[in-house]
């Protein structure tokens, strides 16, 4: 059997920016078309909340942690980006990929905003019966907070370590981490701190493309590679063939 | 804070016997009202899944462990049981109550049939915050046989030794452990041997009332006693009320 990858899809892919739950359906319909094609491949899916659970969680102050007044925030919150899982799983479905969705919010404890203790040998043993997990950046409770909101990205840093990828793709809405309008080809620890980070800073409680790019100089400071890509591209990282992002390094 | 209490609903309770999918809303309206009435007292809840999820855990022979032949199964079967999740969730929250669904199959690992790992550090912090965590019985990932049924009995047992909950109660369709028409008011190990099990033994693929039994003594022998009582008799279970059913007790 191939060797599984991970593939992380960003939260302004599956979503429509700036709006209230927008569901971007035909990137979905895209992406899910790309993958039904290429099931030989042992695949874990991570996505981004995007617009269905940002706005929330900032409605709540999730971030500010939790009490008494925003205690529904944690049910309301991971509704929403549930319903994005929910729609993503089901469009891989009908392209015969037989994706199971698993929600943060039931798996996972956190620490003041970071992920201690998440169960992974279930997720080792659907990738080893060609089951496709679905996970997604979601709120979590914290043994500090309350609750916090963990994103996609440190579930990639998290998951990529704890079962050793060898391949990890993001793909964004743009070609990969840009200085001016030139995509960087690779971004070390060393170059990062050089070069001004790109267009994705829109709002987003998780740090938008900088609370990225330092999950994944941190994974790849530990040893694990990743490449940033844009969402179009996903076919070439799947064959492992030039895609034109950025691939992050630890030196 | 009243020290939280751990309640199964019995899949009979919150399904029709014998139908296919038939949630019992009438069922689920009046427990819910119940647990309602008493929002101060911490609960965690776990029910059954009756006749949804049973009957595709037959239809794809889940019990006989997972193949390319059987794969769909596993999401066929956590949605049905995760339907009847999302009811009870549903119904909780309209009665004011907390209530957040988490699912096995994203929570457990299990090895030849029985959980060997499950997360409970963000169900402790649910329960300090006055939420209302539901589990369920669900399909697991198993790695041995690939997948296993785990029964809401089996997981009642893992987490009353996890969380050391001093009261664990079992609303159910008859009024307790049955020896012919009678009652038994307590069961230890040992009279356990000599009782006929009760009217509960219709089909269920996770051992009816036979199975409870066996993970209620194995928890009643590491130290915590549990109550077995009609559903009507959950206000009083609640309120710590005579309810004139069985306790099991280690000896």
């Amino acid at each position: 059997m191939p060797e599984p990858l991970m593939l992380k899809l960003g939260g302004s892919v599956v979503t429509r920016k700036g709006s209230h739950g927008e569901i971007n359906g035909e990137n979905i319909a895209m992406i899910c078309r790309e993958i039904g094609g290429h099931r030989d491949v042992p695949l874990l899916i991570i996505h981004g909340a995007g617009s269905c659970g940002h706005p929330e969680a900032e409605r709540y102050r999730l971030m500010d942690g939790l009490s008494q007044e925003n205690l529904e925030g944690v049910s309301v919150t991971h509704r929403a980006v549930r319903r994005l899982n929910d729609a993503l799983v089901s469009a891989l479905r009908e392209q015969a990929v037989e994706a199971v969705g698993l929600h943060p919010l039931h798996l996972c404890y956190a620490e003041n905003g970071r992920i201690v203790a998440m169960e992974h040998r279930h997720i080792r043993e659907m990738l080893s019966r060609s089951m496709v997990p679905v996970l997604h950046g979601d709120v979590v409770m914290d043994g500090v907070r309350g609750a916090t909101i963990i994103s996609g990205d440190q579930i990639v840093a998290f998951l990529g370590r704890a079962l050793r990828f060898s391949r990890i793709g993001l793909a964004t809405d743009v070609a990969g981490v840009l200085a001016g309008e030139a995509v960087i080809p690779v971004l070390t620890p060393e170059t990062a701190m050089q070069v001004r980070i790109g267009s994705s800073l829109h709002t987003d409680v998780t740090g938008g493309m900088g609370g990225k790019i330092t999950e994944l100089l941190e994974l790849a400071r530990a040893g694990t590679c990743s490449e940033i890509f844009h969402a179009t591209q996903i076919g070439a990282f799947l064959e492992g063939r030039p895609h034109g992002g950025t691939v992050v390094k630890g030196g």
